[in-house]
């Protein structure tokens, strides 16, 4: 195993070794560690002294199912805190395969030159690529896979990463060679923008492949892990069948599904944007129901939408991107919906990001409500990098300021998504309190409230939300950093066999004895990193808040507001 | 004397009694302690929770020379902490002869319309002013005077106000009628506007005046204090001949005129934005060298700018405007200085914000460096509230994220001004450290640093900056809650018996026995309020940086850098 580090002031590649501490880290373990010892929290995001780090997780690249997740870490421009940004697509296996545990990119060129780093067997090399400034993800992708071969994988930015937008992605190809899966969140695009890094092409070919030190019993929990989750309900039947937007009309039901800008939490159009319709039109078009983000994933719960000619429109189509464009912005055409996530995933910016500043438009009168051609044009202007694509492109609190709006749902500075805080308390914890601004995945708390998985906490009551947003924060961070989905986590709250399975594998692959409390231990110490980094870098309690909006308006159906005090917000992660 | 409370979400008026803890405070004593008693500094700045205090100083309204300075405070959307912005006209006069102490306008209303307070000896009224609305202040200010009559005044906002702009001032009226006084910094007229109020019409006819409790001792002091400003050789002959801008030609002298957005210490141009060229034009086309911005000042620094056929161009053209359009800009023609400074008076945004925006956007190749043509025509953006307009309107760190702009000479969001922080240290530890942001006026360094005025400290050394900055913090707080204009500091460091001479008016003033411990005192405990107020507001000490850039590129001609420590910074205003 080892590590590159990419120099982009002076445009220098060194390999180095793996430090004896780095060994048993992977994914967001190693990124948030590397970020806390190396970078200065205080830096400018986008200037030399940040950096961007690139790991696969623990288990990627081996043959233990669905773990094909990929770390990215710098300092957020976004929210100016510790951002992991985890994203499925094709590039971790290969990363774990080549043997290289992280690529780190630091410092920042003076010339106005564009690189690609091209990654194989031979090592790392940077080659200017200034033919593909300007360039949408999905030309990017298909101009590279041409030049390296159909078998590379690639992580790009869009023209938002270009202008160093805050809301930009890095996209990672998906099997079909498209950019439908990304670090979404928190702006990683951007940073890769300022260091003038436009692709990275990786390809694995002749490579060493991962070493697995105990065969057999890695082979055994593979296999019963597979099993597990395929028996799940959730990951082996909602998820494969429906894909993640199977949960509109469950949020819808539930009057957490946050709609017209957080006004109220049922819309009309659920019907019309619900995983159903989208399986159904997916079915009619000849399009894919059921698709995995990465090969040997099992729960496969992306899919490939085609447009009403049967032609490709866009894959990946998520939950929290139907809801963003759907209800949010009270758009039920689906079709429309679908565009928007093609331009997202083109132009390289985080859909979420881009759903809730929508809302934040709207509601500033920039268009108006439930206008999808609008919407469209609007998303159109980021390619331009015209004053308003650079507003839009910067995120919601950004576009809140531009256009004079204070209802604005963002937790340091990041954009709330698809479930109301007020009517799925549990969220809303993690929502307040997690390390990376406002984030569903930090603490997906919709287990318990929402699908009865791990419990059952009544989503509209404070009760247990704070201890079961801490400990599922806790959980996430280590699980992040198996190169697992977190989706492996409906098995694991529901069989007690499923987490010492997942266990097993790491000490096959790693010769280690570690027991399932090492798992939650990783997981604290991976938030104290990140709690540290975010206070070096300025933040505060304060910061730990939901905007005053969600104590003051109550939410329809249930009329609630959101109630924690700051002292019990503060309990969450009051780790020591 | 008394309080009026203005209730915008129900536009109810309240008048109230002063509070036994306020009668000896005025100004920025009264605002800060007001703010931090009645607001939770972690509100939206822009939301119904915020305040707006607007209260004369302790001073004003009397006969004491140069006293009419006015204090607004509010949580300010451009930082985010506490504001006190401070301005001449003929409002704090006219409000402390009405006896009135404070008007605190608090709430925010629910509908479109927008507001004016009338102040009367009757009373205070609210009355619809939509008719108003999108008029720049030159037209406000008119329309307003003819109605209630040429003996008021006016304080309003213009369109840059109504759109919540961050960089938006409230404008106050001179003795003219013109909008040539700002509260310029931090975006008060943004919270104004928030509070949909167009304007203040302040009428002192029939007044009750000030109570002097010892009319014979203030009269003595009075005069005294007029001489030792006449006396004075910068207040009493720099100012009034050249205006504040006759420091355009020290600076470039002392290699501390921060250039093409502080990339250099000198600006070949300087002789030709000078205020020797600027008395010059102003004398060759009738305009008026020396003026007043209220009635009673003796030193006069304001001045009537005609274009070059004569006609009113502008007034109040400050060395910081003139630098920050010229020098920073790389702009040499001083009558486009002097439209640009026209353009923020009217459609009202601070001067000092867009000289320092205007180089972060030339940075980002918005528009040249040089070119005043483009410049003016990227101002008047702001009017039409096009999403470019917006985001110039919102000041140089919104701008320099809107373009990918990463040299933003910023701290805590406010706009550097006028001096480099390398070359002129003290200043520079000023804009560190100040509760306000960036100001320089908040611990003008400038004095001893360049003006050789209360000692001596070399600008281009550390030794004696940080007991300087903090001295002079100290002392502006004090001075700034007394309603005399900053400038008698020039007198009061150099004349041992003009700080007793000031404590003598206001003891005579108010009955009080206090002294010269008594003002330092009153000093400390003001800021204590202001960093009180940020730390709840979310600050740390990571806020008391300023950018990365000044510490790693030496400013020429004396290649100097930023070189004080984070300890050494956090000395200075470590006041317990």
């Amino acid at each position: 195993m080892k590590v590159y580090r990419v120099n982009m002031t002076n445009q220098t590649i060194t390999e180095e070794a793996v430090k004896k501490d780095y060994l048993a880290l992977g994914g967001r373990g190693l990124t948030s560690k590397i970020m806390l010892e190396e970078v200065n929290p205080a830096c400018d995001a986008l200037g030399a002294y940040n950096k961007l780090i690139i790991a696969p997780g623990l288990l990627s690249g081996t043959s233990a199912p669905s773990s094909g997740r990929l770390s990215v870490g710098t300092k957020s421009p976004l929210t100016g805190g510790i951002k992991e940004s985890n994203a499925g697509g094709t590039v971790s296996q290969k990363l774990a395969k080549l043997g290289i545990k992280a690529i780190i990119i630091e410092g920042m060129p003076k010339s106005d030159d564009f690189y690609k780093l091209v990654v194989s067997k031979n090592g790392v090399t940077l080659e200017k690529c200034n033919e593909l400034v300007g360039e949408g993800n999905y030309k990017v992708m298909e101009t590279l896979l041409k030049t390296h071969g159909k078998k590379s994988s690639v992580m790009s930015i869009g023209p938002a990463g270009e202008f160093k937008l805050q809301a930009a992605s890095i996209a990672v190809s998906d099997p079909e060679g498209r950019p439908t899966r990304h670090c979404g969140r928190g702006g990683t695009g951007a940073v890769l923008g300022a260091k003038k890094v436009k692709a990275l092409v990786i390809n694995d070919e002749g490579a060493p492949g991962v070493k697995i030190h105990n065969q057999e019993a890695f082979k055994k929990a593979a296999r019963s892990f597979a099993k597990m989750l395929l028996d799940n309900p959730i990951s082996g039947e909602g998820l494969p069948t429906y894909g993640t937007a199977v949960l509109v009309n469950i949020l819808n039901e539930a009057g957490g599904l946050p709609t017209r800008n957080f006004t109220t939490g049922r819309f009309d159009g659920a019907g019309k944007i619900s995983g159903e319709t989208v399986a159904e039109k997916i079915k009619e078009r000849g399009g894919k129901t059921k698709h995995g983000c990465h090969p040997g994933c099992v729960m496969q719960c992306s899919q490939i939408y085609n447009d009403k000619d049967g032609k490709y429109l866009t894959g990946g189509f998520e939950y929290e991107t139907i809801w963003g464009f759907g209800a949010n912005s009270e758009i039920d055409n689906i079709d429309g919906i679908a565009m928007l996530d093609r331009i997202c995933d083109d132009v390289g910016v985080d859909t979420i990001e881009m759903g809730v500043t929508l809302g934040v438009a709207m509601e500033g009168n920039v268009i108006e409500f439930g206008d999808d051609s609008a919407a469209i044009d609007l998303l159109k202007e980021i390619y331009t990098g015209s004053p308003l694509g650079r507003i839009i492109g910067n995120g919601a609190g950004f576009t809140g300021k531009a256009f004079g709006v204070t209802k604005v749902p963002v937790v340091k500075n990041q954009g709330i998504p698809a479930y109301d805080p007020r009517t799925v308390k549990g969220q809303g914890v993690t929502y307040a309190t997690s390390t990376m601004g406002a984030d569903h995945t930090a603490g997906y708390a919709v287990t318990a409230n929402i699908l009865d998985t791990g419990g059952t906490v009544d989503p509209l009551k404070k009760d247990g939300q704070l201890e079961l947003s801490r400990n599922l924060q806790i959980a996430t961070a280590a699980v992040d950093s198996t190169g697992f989905c977190l989706f492996v986590a409906f098995a694991i709250l529901d069989n007690e066999n499923a987490l010492p399975c997942v266990v097993d594998l790491i000490n096959a692959q790693y010769n280690l004895e570690l027991t399932t409390e090492d798992v939650t231990a990783l997981g604290i110490s991976i938030l104290k990193d990140e709690i540290k980094f975010n206070e070096l870098a300025g933040f505060t309690k304060k910061d730990d808040r939901l905007p005053q909006f969600f104590k003051d308006e109550k939410v329809a159906p249930h009329n609630l507001t959101f109630d924690f005090t700051g002292a019990e917000l503060d309990s969450v992660l009051d780790l020591d």
